[in-house]
């Protein structure tokens, strides 16, 4: 490493960053402190206070700046249908669709045996009590259809078959604007199975 | 924008940092404040810090810590080669050369009349009055072979020319390990007009 004292500090904390490697993080760090210091501070400031505004809904586990999420504290979603996500992000991301109107639970992670992350890992027993003591429907699996994805599933599909809810998950299949040409093997194989009547 | 408060706060000074865009400001705020709260606290002291000792060294204008900078400061340093270079990390990054022994001169910028940068807002005066004070017989122009550096390269061209030092440029050419047939037109064109007798 190239720079010593606070500069190398602010590289190596830069560098923890994924995405940003060791390059990166040196131009970062010299742009920030020879260039732009207002930024600098700016950026110290908001990652104090947004660590300090924000936890997690204690009953969905999304981020929030409030006792209670938006999503658990409004009265007008179905209580019946709870969407099951990796991290707060896709709870934006679904809400930005405006096709679903229940609750949310975050799993803050995907089961991956090799990286050491099993169900104790995520917030799979807050899951099992939520779904205890309230009486839901369907459980919506809005996981990305990765190969860690694809094991939280499949795990979460049979520890789920026990309990009332009906257990569902997002489809698969070729994106909107997609090419069949440039589609995976493995995608359009389930396009094929999954195929619906037109009406 | 998905986030509002102080994660929102976050989200757009991380965004105004060099080639992150709004996505990746999204999923770094995030990691951040969701799983990363002790690196998201340290970049914010590390930050802080950093910003707080560096400062520009009063006579080449590199950052540091000290009062002056180790180059400056160092006597058995060559007083008569100045090399001028564009940043702070490109002095670090020719001393790890191990082939120059001279001192250094921080432009902090490169001539771009499009982007309204002229000769003012570049370390251009400090440059001259420095020249003048004291006696260098060579200056070294260690700037990037863009249309920005070499515009820059030509006016200190023209500027020093009247001065008592020869000024010299990097050479130009095909990188080591690089191929020709992958070489662009203009650096095969400066290879073979700045070709050299092998001994």
């Amino acid at each position: 490493m190239l720079f010593h004292g606070s500069l190398g500090e602010l590289q190596k904390h830069l560098k923890q960053l994924p995405g940003i490697g060791a390059k990166t993080a040196q131009r970062l760090a010299l742009h920030l402190v020879a260039s732009e210091r207002e930024l600098a501070l700016g950026l110290a400031d908001s990652l104090r206070l947004a660590v300090a505004d924000y936890h997690a809904c204690p009953r969905c586990l999304m981020l929030t700046d409030a006792p209670m999420c938006a999503f658990c504290a409004d009265e007008n979603r179905d209580d019946t249908r709870l969407c099951v996500v990796e991290s707060t992000l896709d709870v934006y991301l679904l809400e930005q669709t405006g096709e679903y109107h229940g609750r949310y639970f975050v799993l803050g992670g995907l089961l991956s045996p090799l990286d050491g992350v099993g169900p104790d890992e995520i917030h799979l027993p807050e899951l099992l009590e939520l779904l205890r003591s309230r009486q839901v429907e369907e459980v919506i699996l809005a996981l990305n259809p990765s190969t860690e994805g694809e094991s939280t599933i499949d795990y979460l599909g049979s520890l789920l078959a026990e309990l009332p809810p009906t257990v569902t998950r997002l489809s698969t299949g070729i994106p909107f604007g997609g090419d069949i040409g440039y589609t995976s093997q493995v995608t359009l194989s389930n396009a094929l199975l999954r195929r619906f009547s037109i009406e």
